[in-house]
């Protein structure tokens, strides 16, 4: 990629932004960025993150490496010595972010802001965004070109929507959001009374609320409540394409992966995961710390921590259609299956 | 969530509306609103729309219930009694829909309207919408903020498009239409010949025709024909994130919940429902009053009304690799007992 | 639907474009557009691309049919013959489509482009664009209304976004790309560190490379690269709402039909046709020349080319029941029918 200019910081300031211990380097030295073990040059700080990478570990060209003590004896390098070097990555990561420099603040020309929008210190409001009624946004805040935010919502303070975001009226978002573009949050949920053979529109008059420090992915949907209100707790991650139906409740630190549709009124649970694809039915209550792995159908609720998964895995077509077809005579198979059984013991 | 000013009416004034008959309750008396039965304060509605709610009826403090007579018994508060609730609570949600004001009409200076552009009553177009020449909008059509229309579209009387809907050229959408945020009709349908070991597109040369009282959510995609027209029908619910591919046509009254996929010239009927993450294969027929449960994948046509179903439900993780394993022996499981009942009958 | 006016061209004309050779028509005759066999006109070509359709040629009252000269004896009109008449249909769509007209050049008053752009010849940029700071887009690129395009991000020459695209910045983009309405190109990918109970973000300091050729679908989303970059091949073709994680690379001439979504890491090689619904697990390698079919979901890396599947398909629901409920009890089912195996063998 094309960069925009991004910050450098010295060995020592890095050592004491994550509190790491720098051994065998020159403090004084500038790093411009972060890399892989493999791809970092003399400038770019690498990490060891896992026993998977310390194969490259050995052969390393990079200024520094961020990682536990008890892998500094095969490092070539200087070290930066942390107990979690995971999270020492992450927040290198951001230090070297070019796209999370402080918001400069002001209005754009170009954007549509009503006149009673209640807006925060250094509020940046990007080109043909629009911000109707009501509208509360606290300090720090960005909204990104084209966004469009509906009448009487409320953004926290520092959040962050990226260009062609769309709120819809009456959302509460919390604090430190990040919202990716493409996604919508607050459109109506999905429905309808069935009579005289044609459906009949429910207004959705619940509202979506957003905990602190929420992440929407990119083209992702929460749809706002029927009556009561759609609730995402605090520190809940959600990637993108994703799709959350009305009244769905999901607790704490929870993360959705790409792709994952959960049906209207499902309870999620704290510190859950649910992989790419899963898809959860309507009405269900997930407790906390179920994990659900990857394109998984979660039809009952689920009321014991764990990892639950459905499905079966890609094979070759030919052997596919072989046990495809078989699964549809699977009723029948253990039927025959109990009668020999039942014989084998007569006889 | 923080709500716009909503209307109020009196309890007369809801009973009129929804053809209801009021028992038991001060007809000047003003409600304000909807609510569940255990939410609603003595200036909400309630309702018992089927017998799961009926617990909460004895205690609830509603302004008044909406229910049938046969529940009346049981209900401590004023009564509007109608035979079909649910259908009743659509009515009185639409009422107290703070979004559904009328359009107050008129072209926001920001907006850029081409000058040939058809208009019919009332129309409103927002900040930093977009229609292109030859557009044609019916009486009271609202186009929301950043909306981009497509040269030639028309789009029928009453319809709304919220905020950041895009609509290709030459797309016929029918009156009454709701078209959710992020939501795109119209893009090329996906088509490619293979020659020389690389693709050369097609040109989507067909349109995108909805019908009158469709609906679209949030993020979802209507793709226009390769030559002729991808149709929609009337009354057909559409919710967020599905794909609608290239010469789909839908039967009248279907609903597609979140996250369907369907694929190339599949025929769906009328009274379809379809429920949510489902794929139909490309170039099926599926007949009238088919309905798929969630996340089953039909690559068959369907020639008889019915439930349909595939997949497997979740299990936790352990269980389901012991079964999953055993998917790919099938049909060696299914020879073999074949190959015991042969010898049990012979021996 | 409602079209603008598209061009016509001469059957003599026709046949030199395609390299076709003209059998009993009027050389100088004019065609107005491209049908079916059924729909066609005597102002229109229609088209047999195979023998499906064989049975509309006899009646076909097209202007002229292009074919392959083995199926001119059925033909009772002009033909146009030659060796790939899908091929011949696809060039000959893109003549007649008059979405596809040059660019006519210009930045539309209400754009909002950084002074330092870099604009090749011919560029076109649409009502409400944003195009920020360093960008550079080749000769004759066009950005539709209401793009939003990231600062540093280079645009090869003769792409086209749809209105409403998001590209975020510092994404690279080949020539001739063609992105549609709603898709996001370089939003965040889905990364966090797990520490003290709470999610930590890994800032994305990767881009988006895509090659020559991409054609992207609506509101589909390709992330940004947590340290390298997402690398999308040559001449790949994406469809509508898919979902590309960071760091994924897939290879020339892949094509990836509607609602695929591929996690962060997973490598998939040239050739491969992966199906509508598809889910790729992360950090898998996926040789060339694979196709997956649709819904399958791929968990472990493929190694040879050929046609990979998972899933079953849908049957009526209460037969479904029956099996999906043995389907857990399939490891019980393979242990008992191993156990009488042993019995029989015994006795």
């Amino acid at each position: 990629m094309t960069h925009p200019a991004s910050p450098d910081f010295t060995l020592a300031e890095l050592a004491e932004r994550l509190g790491a211990h720098l051994v065998g380097g020159d403090e004084a030295r500038r790093m411009t960025g972060l890399a892989t073990l493999k791809e970092a040059g003399p400038d770019q700080v690498a990490f060891v993150a896992n026993r998977s990478y310390l194969k490259d570990l050995a052969t390393t060209r990079a200024g520094a490496v961020l990682l536990h003590s008890k892998h500094a004896d095969v490092c070539p390098v200087a070290r930066l010595e942390l107990d979690n070097p995971y999270l020492g990555y992450a927040q290198l990561s951001r230090l070297f972010d070019p796209s999370l420099a402080p918001p400069q603040g002001g209005v754009h020309p170009t954007a549509v802001v009503a006149d009673d929008v209640a807006m925060g210190d250094r509020v940046e409001i990007g080109p043909n965004a629009v911000v109707e009624a009501g509208v509360e946004l606290g300090d720090d805040v960005v909204i990104g070109a084209g966004c469009v935010i509906g009448a009487h919502t409320c953004i926290g303070a520092e959040s962050r929507l990226h260009p062609n975001v769309t709120v819809s009226y009456g959302v509460v978002i919390g604090k430190r959001a990040i919202l990716h573009s493409g996604c919508v949050i607050g459109a109506d949920g999905f429905g309808f009374a069935h009579d005289g053979g044609r459906w009949h529109k429910i207004a959705q008059l619940g509202g979506v609320v957003l905990g602190d420090d929420v992440e929407v992915g990119s083209c992702s949907s929460i749809d706002r409540g029927a009556l009561d209100d759609t609730v995402i707790g605090n520190d809940v991650k959600i990637d993108s394409q994703v799709q959350i139906a009305h009244n769905v409740r999901i607790g704490d630190h929870s993360a959705l992966a790409g792709c994952v549709g959960i049906a209207g009124s499902t309870r999620v649970g704290r510190n859950c995961m649910l992989g790419g694809g899963v898809g959860l039915s309507g009405h269900l209550t997930i407790c906390d710390g179920v994990q659900v792995t990857g394109m998984s159908l979660v039809t009952n609720s689920i009321h014991e921590p764990g990892v639950y998964s459905s499905g079966t895995g890609a094979m070759p077509n030919a052997q596919w259609r072989r046990n495809a077809v078989r699964f549809k005579q699977l009723d029948d198979i253990a039927r025959r299956l109990v009668r020999l059984e039942k014989r084998d013991q007569e006889g």
